[in-house]
């Protein structure tokens, strides 16, 4: 008989295929060993075995996935190679009498706990890489050959109890179908990944791990949030109804790719994507996205030991610049926050987010901030390339990176080197004193793009990844509402255009409401592109400006919501 | 001959004494060690004198400067007891068989340095104390009877390399007359500390350590950051002049204290005081404070293993509520950000300012909420009580709180407690987002009062304590003054007053602005009253309004500044 659970529908689509579970805790027995030079023999050659598995995983990651999702192997490889964690196993075996699948779960144990104990986020991922490794050390000392994600070889849908960034960054889509996890929410990792995948998923079933087996057959809705395990035949044919609708409606969707995002009374606005790396170009491509709104330099700082050169960051600012036919906007490199460099001895910040990040490095660090200027400007020989300040609070450092730019624009002139002298020198607008002094900055920016991932951060005082208070985190707030219109305005009281790149863009919830208030351009995950599209062609500037005066005059986030769902 | 040093001008006032040099190390010598019994019971006793010591100040400082200061002895004196660092010490002299000093110097040497590596702001506040416990256990076991600050018996100046907060804390401010440290800057623990007990104070001033002994004297002047070390007579007579010269000034400003804050062409604003303890009272009063705009309430839940009762803080307001012949506006708890209870098992948070705080708490946890409501609205009955409410940054809090308070109110009166009626219930303004929406929430708020301090934090997102981006918290920027003047507006269109309590509205150079945008009430600490009252004595309310215009003009915080200094 088939089984129903319910979970949170976190990634939508609908799949059905064969469960592979994925194993949590490794089962082994402690015994007392004399030889215990043969035991550390054993230990050697899994540590030799874990190290290899994981510059393979590590190096399929790099070339599928990219740099940063190969990190976490590097701090895996980091992890099993440390000598304190060796010498800690071996002297266990030595001193202890016991066998290396004890050793090795009694140091992680002892290394992790000890890390987890210090109440510190970093220390806490550190602490979840020995587990991983540990886990993978115990596999091979006993000789378990469990299923390494990375060398599937059939469509499956993968049951876990959570997945780690290890597991996920191992996925093929072609065959994996979908997830079904115990615990999670639409926030949660294993959510997001789900979604830049596209693979259907349903987190935080309870009880998904109670009776079922690898092997099982299961249905995994991701529109409703679903999971049915052993489907009867008409459960099948049910839900390869509700697949096929989906399927149609994506290829509807797909048919939009070529038209404009115009509204039905001929007002048009551009919709372009968010990527993080020249990988991310063909599904930007694919969605049919007029151009690239956000490209996030960061990548090419991070998963390094060094800045990146120069010639570095051209060569990857060009090959979009030349892949891209449309506008391309770099933004400098947004350090800082949540995002750290190892080898740029950042300091320590007691709430990072309100700390040393983005232009207030650059400004401090002009000869690194020079470097990646020069490159953008000279890979703006090669296509439409804007450049795009972050974290802007004051026009005050707005003239202070314009005058970098100049003095950079005057070397390469001197220097004979081609750029695009007409190139648009725009801002982020994400703190809240920018939107506050939008018609200031308006006069001397040529565009705006309206980061709302920290606006709403800011304006709402709210950590966007502290769980405890996420329904602060309210996109709907009429502050938020006016701040935008408050920056559209002033954008175009100055004749400049203004942007958003934040995930705001991208919610077609609230699309009218953007287009009413005058945006002129949504950048957006590629994949939301044609959702976003079919609203805006479905409705006319007229009504949406309509709607958009109805969501200005409300007094909660709960009445725009309803005045936007209507 | 003298000798003259320049530093940063910390705290005003001119001083003249002797010194009295603070040491910073201990020296001894490491011995072998057979009576390793003897040692450890050497060990015993200077651990028990520590003790009662620390117990002597701790109740000193309970008893003179108030409970939250006495918290940084609690903190030592479970330093000077913990089992684990008894255990390391006697550990070291049994196996090592070395003296008590060198066990107890090693000793505390490996746990800080533990602590330290932990790049944990509590945890390095943690090495801090075992290093202060560590090096008075050396001076008992050495029987160096140091200075203790708490029983000074004449007039000095303090120098040292820096003053920590378990120095300041012990200070009798009529024997010591002012500080000079080698390191510091206007916003460190000594600065902040020395203004706030009206003692001068030149910190940062380099090499002052060098060529100084205790018994030398010195004239601090803390008008301009000079120190000058065993003065001439001339010298003396001329830093007499300016010492008289700067306590006519004081003196002056002390007779503007009956006086009303009225401009030339009689406009009326209230000054009143921030207060954090029913022991700040006489300092309001002595200041001319027409009654207390912010009575933080956090104190009765700090420094202690529990909530505290309602009896407890009825006591605690019911006494302000009764000395204080004024308004008091109550702030309801504002736990959490940079203020921990850890009977309340908080959340470790990545950004603790834009956390789980103030109101959010209060209204996730009503049945603490409920206790403090009681008590404030208990003490009502006994003067002009007034309830503020923390970080609102949504109408939807502000209903839920007043809901909560409705329930409470009906509870009393099915209790016959008397309460006062016509309370006024306002709130806080210091989340961008609340500023934005100030219109709709003046129709359900009695009164705001803005907190610039957070205010600032968030709209520039710049963590005020971040060091490294101070230039970027910045009270003088345009978006600011705007935010504040929509702010005040939206108070007047719904005939609601507005104030303010952050240090902006004790900031004379901001007073002109304030006045000029129609600021009803500026609270602050007590020692600005004077000099506010006295700038806005002397110039006209149409004098203001211009300058608040031209303010409001300008592009930057620099012309801002220059504006406000004409």
């Amino acid at each position: 008989m088939s089984q129903e659970l319910t979970g949170v529908a976190a990634s939508p689509g609908v799949a059905s295929a064969e469960v592979l579970v994925l194993e949590g805790e490794v089962e082994y027995e402690e015994r007392t060993i004399e030889d215990t030079a043969g035991e550390k023999k054993r230990l050697k050659d899994a540590i030799a075995k874990s190290k290899k598995q994981l510059e393979k995983i590590k190096a399929k990651v790099k070339r599928e996935i990219g740099d940063q999702k190969a990190q976490i192997f590097a701090a895996h490889l980091k992890a099993v190679e440390d000598p304190e964690l060796i010498k800690a196993v071996e002297t266990k075996i030595d001193q202890e009498q016991i066998n290396a699948e004890a050793g090795v779960d009694q140091a992680i144990e002892e290394f992790a706990s000890r890390l987890e104990a210090l109440d510190n986020e970093y220390m806490q991922e550190r602490a979840g890489d020995f587990r991983d490794v540990g886990s993978r050390i115990l596999k091979n000392l006993l000789g378990l050959n469990t299923v390494s994600l990375a060398e599937l070889d059939k469509e499956v849908i993968l049951v876990a109890r959570d997945l780690a960034p290890s597991d996920t960054a191992q996925i093929d889509k072609e065959l994996v179908q979908g997830f079904a996890t115990a615990v999670g929410s639409r926030t949660s990792h294993t959510a997001i990944m789900a979604r830049s995948m596209e693979i259907p998923a349903v987190v935080g079933a309870t009880g998904i791990l109670d009776d079922i087996e690898t092997g099982d057959q299961m249905i995994v809705d991701g529109l409703d949030g679903t999971v049915i395990v052993n489907p009867s035949d008409a459960e099948l044919a049910e839900y390869e109804e509700k697949a096929e609708e989906y399927a149609q409606r994506k290829k509807r969707l797909a048919e939009l790719k070529e038209l404009p995002a115009e509204t039905t009374d001929g007002h048009q606005v551009e919709l372009v994507a968010n990527i993080g790396t020249p990988a991310d170009i063909p599904g930007a491509q694919d969605n049919g996205a007029e151009g690239i709104g956000l490209y996030r330099s960061e990548f090419l700082y991070m998963d390094r030991d060094s800045l990146p050169t120069e010639e570095e960051q051209f060569e990857a600012y060009k090959e979009v610049a030349e892949k891209i036919d449309g506008p391309i906007v770099i933004r400098t490199m947004d350090i800082g926050g949540d995002k750290e460099l190892p080898y740029l001895d950042m300091p320590e910040e007691m709430n990072p987010f309100l700390g040393y990040r983005a232009i207030r490095m650059c400004l401090d660090k002009p000869e690194i901030f020079k470097v990646q200027l020069r490159a953008i400007l000279r890979a703006s020989a090669y296509g439409q390339v804007k450049i795009m300040y972050p974290m802007i609070s004051a026009v005050e450092q707005l003239r202070e990176a314009n005058q970098i730019l100049a003095e950079v624009k005057e070397e390469l002139r001197e220097e004979n080197i081609a750029f695009d002298e007409d190139l648009e020198v725009g801002m982020m607008i994400e703190v809240p004193a920018a939107a506050m002094v939008a018609d200031i900055l308006a006069k001397e920016a040529d565009f705006f793009s309206i980061g709302t991932n920290d606006l709403i951060q800011y304006t709402t005082a709210t950590d966007r990844m502290n769980e405890q208070i996420a329904d602060l985190y309210q996109p709907f707030h009429p502050a938020l509402l006016r701040m935008i219109k408050r920056v559209v305005d002033a954008a175009h009281e100055e004749g400049k255009w203004a942007g958003m790149c934040g995930e705001m863009a991208g919610d077609k919830r609230l699309a009218p409401f953007l287009l009413g208030v005058g945006l002129d351009e949504f950048s957006m995950s590629a994949v939301s592109i044609p959702e976003v599209k079919d609203q805006i062609r479905n409705m006319s500037l007229e009504e949406a400006e309509e709607l958009a005066e109805e969501a200005l005059s409300c007094e909660t986030a709960q009445e725009v919501r309803e005045v936007l769902s209507n």
